[in-house]
């Protein structure tokens, strides 16, 4: 029981308690990175193990009835200002959230995902699903479990949507996707019907240690705090944080294809600068988190799309480009620059794909994620299911499972629910991107003189420094006057390929 | 209370438990890790914390009475192996020893700690001993306490000495102190009195990434394995494990000295092989640690000093350092080479003496310690101490407090009780090293070869694999035959010098 009435009191010991819990899960995170840049081979199997039990004593400790008493008294406290009741509100919620998994199932959840993260890996290499089907099958059953567990007002399929944008749901994605499928396919159509734009000056060999110092330059310029973080290789570019002052980005780099590191570092700096502006006094609490992982995507996806594939950017970027590769860019113009970065294929591999394709490839993993959570299909349809809807959408036929249903790693991690946010994610960017427009003038002149300074402030202002105070929706009626409206998106793309495809 | 009477079940139960807390620490130690290495500047306060968090937590995991009770029931078993039994029975000692404290005491030693290292930096900025003073003296004070708190038989030194090396006391060190200081002392005047040697050849200008490869090369070659560890760059080079299959070192390098580079990575892989070569499966228990400070000593010193300033190993390396720098090295022929790296000059820095007068530096910081426990001196007494000291064994003249006593860290951390680690640690590594010339046929010729396999597959056999089963004495009874003889010590420097200084 509470003896003490004094709520600050009560305040400063539940920041206390969360913030121990952050520094065990962000030790957890320091743990990760290491393991995906520096850890030698042979240590893996004990980083294993040290991580589980960092992630066991976290739920442990974010588990005890003593922090729950404390947020059930703090949760009736008037005397909290909004800020503190919206944390003690998060925080009550995830905890109640989490004291519904029994520990039994928790342990049963992560070994069926070890096995299946284990078999995705034996199938990729067997170039088969049915390797992976039965597996996934048995993580599918407990995934519905969950969502059991959890509750939902209209379909399972919420509960998990839920995890990764509270507030989102089947009924909004199945009317945002209904709303953007033919808009698409029409303009795919248009863009098909003439002439191609040209792109081979991406796959030329650009060495390996220009490339790198090209990319430093870049997300420095972008506005990326090289003191307050780092960029290191990974076989996956990834963004990692263990406070705001510590937001890492990591980036692989191909010798045959310069595109494949230069947006991957813009991409992940935008994730990163989000982090980076997030408020550092809120370290262990919910405002201290980013509001939810679309928007976390609207901010790479700005970065990357609205700035980074812009013809501004490409008048600044290109003669530095030509700096570091005079050879292989010289005969290159901005224009054909532009044209050629912003390419529209059909194709196989969703990280590869191109603004306007990939949302089809998003669709399809939605689409299928909601049938196999509504029975209507088993893991073992998925191939039969992915291969039709790749013909239907984009008229791509998929000539075997690895570069097909094998592709991405999330369903293995028993991540459904989570490929909406990066559709979600670019039409929020489009959105968020045509306010600042609005609100910063002369923005493109700034962009094209390689000053994103004004925008990433805008950015702090406008979203940064809320963390988790406002919900995805909440969010961007605050930042642009309305809900999710995707005729932001859809007019970008149509301007843009207007200009492109003549 | 114990109600199972299965010792095998319980040893498990304790395992598990030892192992968690493994995790925690180890997890901890790659936080320190990367904050030597890679940590953002503006990252350090939340890592101070995060590290802070960590500790806190093993500390009281190791405290728990749960783990008390087991531990007593655990040591009146009677079918456990030998092995079992000493595990079970060091750790009940290391339980104890940390049930004597009170938090409250932890708590303010750490503060005490914090305070003191700081000061320690300020009085370096500064260049002067007397803003480190007063923060020394309250941790003198604090140490002293727990000297008392720990108890002791003969002086009150012995409880901390004890801490690095158990078994270690005034007593012995006094006694190993007082035969060598004449001996030393004979022999350095004699040395002064001959021609002495050049090694100006260290001091050119050798490429920093030049070095960074032949340091690979070098470390790769004596045995590390680079499988189970990596290589980085550091202010002071260290190394550290978090399993014995992921041990790392760092190096430094100095472009006008290729001297700095190249000892401190064979002394730090000679810390990393004996970590690498300690029993796997006893992860997370005492078997699966190093014996003591003083063996970790030795087995850095054996290959620092006996092999990589060996004659020897000067006829396999310079050719391949003369690969790596033609034009500074061509005209140094094997003789003078090894001539060079084993001058004998008096200095005013530890870290950087050769292996005669490194002795001098430890036995004066011996001596000083023990004077501040005994009350013989305050600490503000300590800068007249050691000028004094400097002069009376190496006539030298120390020109400030920054060169003199503010020169290590050591007394900041708290760490008294650690210096002579390094002086015994030398003297185990020549009667180690003794053995092992008589127990390896042609030894000699094999390092001359470049090949040190057979020499780290004895010392594996022979040392790393027991882990703690043996305290340092014990080992080195084990291994040669008598327990610490330093006159293998100074036979070995009378030769060596013989031959350098005719």
């Amino acid at each position: 029981m509470i003896t003490s009435s004094n709520s600050a009191e009560l305040y400063n010991q539940y920041q206390s308690a969360m913030r121990r819990i952050a520094d065990i899960r962000y030790a957890s995170a320091v743990l990760q990175w290491d393991q995906e840049t520096y850890l030698p081979p042979k240590g893996a199997g004990f980083r294993g193990q040290q991580l589980a039990t960092l992630s066991e004593i976290a739920h442990e400790e974010f588990t005890t009835d003593k922090l729950g008493v404390l947020l059930q008294e703090l949760s009736s406290r008037h005397d909290l200002d909004a800020e503190q009741q919206r944390n003690v509100a998060l925080t009550l919620e995830d905890y109640n959230r989490n004291k519904k998994f029994t520990a039994a199932f928790v342990r049963h959840l992560t070994e069926v995902i070890n096995k299946s993260y284990h078999s995705w890996i034996e199938a990729r290499k067997a170039n088969s699903f049915s390797v992976f089907a039965g597996d996934l099958a048995e993580l599918v059953k407990l995934k519905k479990e969950e969502a059991e567990i959890l509750g939902y007002q209209h379909h399972c399929y919420d509960a998990l949507l839920n995890d990764y944008d509270k507030g989102s749901n089947v009924q909004l994605l199945d009317k945002t996707f209904d709303t953007i499928r033919e808009p698409l396919k029409v303009l795919l159509q248009k863009i098909q019907g003439r002439p191609q734009v040209n792109n081979s000056f991406l796959q030329q060999h650009f060495p390996k240690d220009k490339q790198w110092d090209f990319g430093m330059q870049l997300i420095r310029g972008l506005g990326y705090d090289m003191e307050a973080g780092r960029q290191d290789i990974s076989e996956h570019p990834f963004t990692t944080n263990f406070n705001s002052l510590d937001v890492r980005v990591t980036t692989r780099i191909d010798v045959n294809d310069l595109g494949n590191m230069v947006w991957s570092c813009i991409h992940e700096a935008g994730h990163a600068m989000y982090e980076q502006g997030l408020p550092e006094l809120q370290y262990g609490l919910p405002l201290g988190e980013a509001a939810s992982l679309t928007i976390h995507e609207s901010q790479s996806r700005l970065w990357e799309n609205h700035v980074g594939r812009s013809m501004a950017w490409c008048r600044h970027y290109l003669p530095v480009l030509q700096q570091y590769f005079p050879e292989q860019l010289q005969a290159v113009n901005a224009e054909q620059f532009y044209k050629g970065i912003n390419q529209v294929t059909p194709s196989l591999i969703r990280t590869e794909a191109d603004e306007l394709t990939y949302h089809f490839h998003v669709m399809i993993r939605y689409e299928l994620e909601k049938a196999l959570l509504e029975n209507a299909i088993t893991t073992a349809d998925i191939p039969t299911f992915w291969n039709e809807r790749y013909m239907k959408y984009m008229n791509v036929k998929v000539p075997d499972d690895k570069q097909g249903c094998l592709q991405d790693v999330h369903w293995s991690h028993g991540s459904f629910g989570y490929f909406p946010t990066y559709s979600l994610g670019s039409f929020y960017a489009a959105q968020f991107f045509t306010m600042a427009e609005k609100s910063i003038p002369g923005l493109d002149t700034q962009i094209q003189k390689g000053d994103a300074h004004s925008l990433l402030s805008w950015l702090r202002e406008q979203i940064h420094r809320y963390g988790r105070m406002y919900n995805s929706e909440e969010l961007c009626k605050k930042v642009t006057g309305e809900t999710l409206n995707i005729s932001y998106f859809l007019q970008y793309l149509q301007r843009k390929y207007e200009s492109i495809y003549a």
